[in-house]
């Protein structure tokens, strides 16, 4: 499988089915549901409009590949190659109108990300990439390779979420620790932090309580950028949970030592 | 002075005119001044040249007219009529290459807000009003009456900049307070909130610490579009401060009663 050759043109075709099939319902005030649980977690008609048109294509073209989706499950999940999708990323933002959401999908082979999308269609970005690169299509229509940039903590632009999804205790004090030393952090991000994280406008983003699907598609993104993307302790960023990220790998090598100072 | 004849043309030309201006820099790792102080306040080479730009437009249509900017200080502060500018509101949005910053320019006459802009270049969102209604345009270029929706307090969508705008003590009690009724509290926001709560996308946003230019280009658009906007004492919102503004008139008149309470 040659991923630029085979996988590229299609990343694009799934960007633009799940943009039919999300947008009509963006700023449509959609009703929301809710999955139940303590947690607010609004899941809406577009949520799995995108996953449906994604999945179609994905079935149609690789029948043989599986597919692991935030509305409808796993299909095939032992597949050398399988697909990972979260429609809409930031369904928080979606619902009160804010274009940081996006469309996320990540291919795996053998467990490894190899691939990523990530697409925000009201404001015409598009995040990708491959095993070569890590691309970028903006408004304009140009495409630009993406790179990280370099940064001390100290003049750290950080981004995240929200500060409510650390727990109370090491993840609190953990991220109290690392957001005392950058020089600003911001919230409401969702997967747009880290596609700006690989375009170099972001240096550190940093949060907890991620799901595989939340991360997977933006690890090659930011990997094939210059970037680091783990869990706290280091380890692979694909099963989600406790998630940093840096632009500059010297940055992520501090940080980490830092996480475990915390938690040692 | 027929606002809507003599001046939305105006709020256009300002629109286009700063966006030429600040588009450029932005995501092209603009080099980041501080005003000095402890807090972080970054201002940019946009946020000078989408000022002077306005500033041009305004003293040669209007020489008599008075401006008050973030920038640059005050013209004339004793006209009748007073342009109230903030080249870019949400600048730290803007320094991490997010798009929920924006263009405010606001028109008083005799101290009232009659007019008001905000213009997002990047995503082609301009949201303006005069004395007959409020008014958005989108990327499809088509303009649209902005209509605040209905909401109650416990199924409200509610966004703020940052927690960390509220200072410890009564402001942060009183957020927390409103904060724990709503059904979702989103950061991240800026100007960009204001606006989609006249959209109807957003029901409730709570700030503090805002500076007059920060909300005098909004008040037009939220009373325009049905929803109220105060201080937390109810009184006017044009000075800035702590601001509270509600799509819903039932439920800001709610929420600055429990806000009396929490004070008292």
């Amino acid at each position: 499988m040659n991923l630029a050759r085979d996988i590229v043109p299609t990343l694009h075709d799934l960007a633009e089915a799940s943009a039919a099939a999300i947008t009509p319902h963006f700023r449509s005030n959609v009703a929301v549901e809710n999955k139940g649980g303590e947690r607010f977690d609004p899941v809406t008609a577009a949520d799995r409009a995108g996953e449906q048109a994604i999945r179609a294509i994905l079935n149609a073209r690789f029948p043989d590949h599986g597919i692991v989706g935030e509305e409808f499950g796993i299909e095939r999940g032992d597949a050398p190659f399988v697909w990972v999708i979260d429609p809409i990323d930031g369904t928080r933002a979606f619902v009160q109108g804010l274009p940081v959401w996006g469309t996320l999908v990540g291919l795996l082979h053998d467990g490894q990300p190899v691939a990523g999308l990530m697409n925000q269609p009201f404001t015409r970005e598009r995040y990708w990439a491959d095993d070569g690169g890590a691309y970028f299509r903006g408004p304009d229509g140009q495409t630009q390779t993406l790179r990280t940039r370099t940064a001390s903590l100290a003049n750290a632009q950080m981004a995240t979420t929200t500060p409510d999804m650390f727990a109370a205790g090491l993840e609190q004090t953990s991220f109290d620790h690392i957001r005392s030393q950058v020089q600003t952090c911001r919230y409401g991000t969702d997967c747009y932090a880290y596609c700006l994280l690989a375009a170099g406008h972001v240096d550190v983003v940093m949060e907890a309580g991620l799901q595989a699907y939340d991360i997977m598609a933006l690890i090659p993104i930011i990997e094939r950028a210059g970037g680091r993307v783990t869990t706290w302790e280091g380890g692979a960023a694909r099963d989600g949970g406790r998630i940093i990220a840096c632009g500059d790998p010297a940055v992520h090598e501090a940080v980490v030592a830092q996480l475990a100072n915390v938690a040692s």
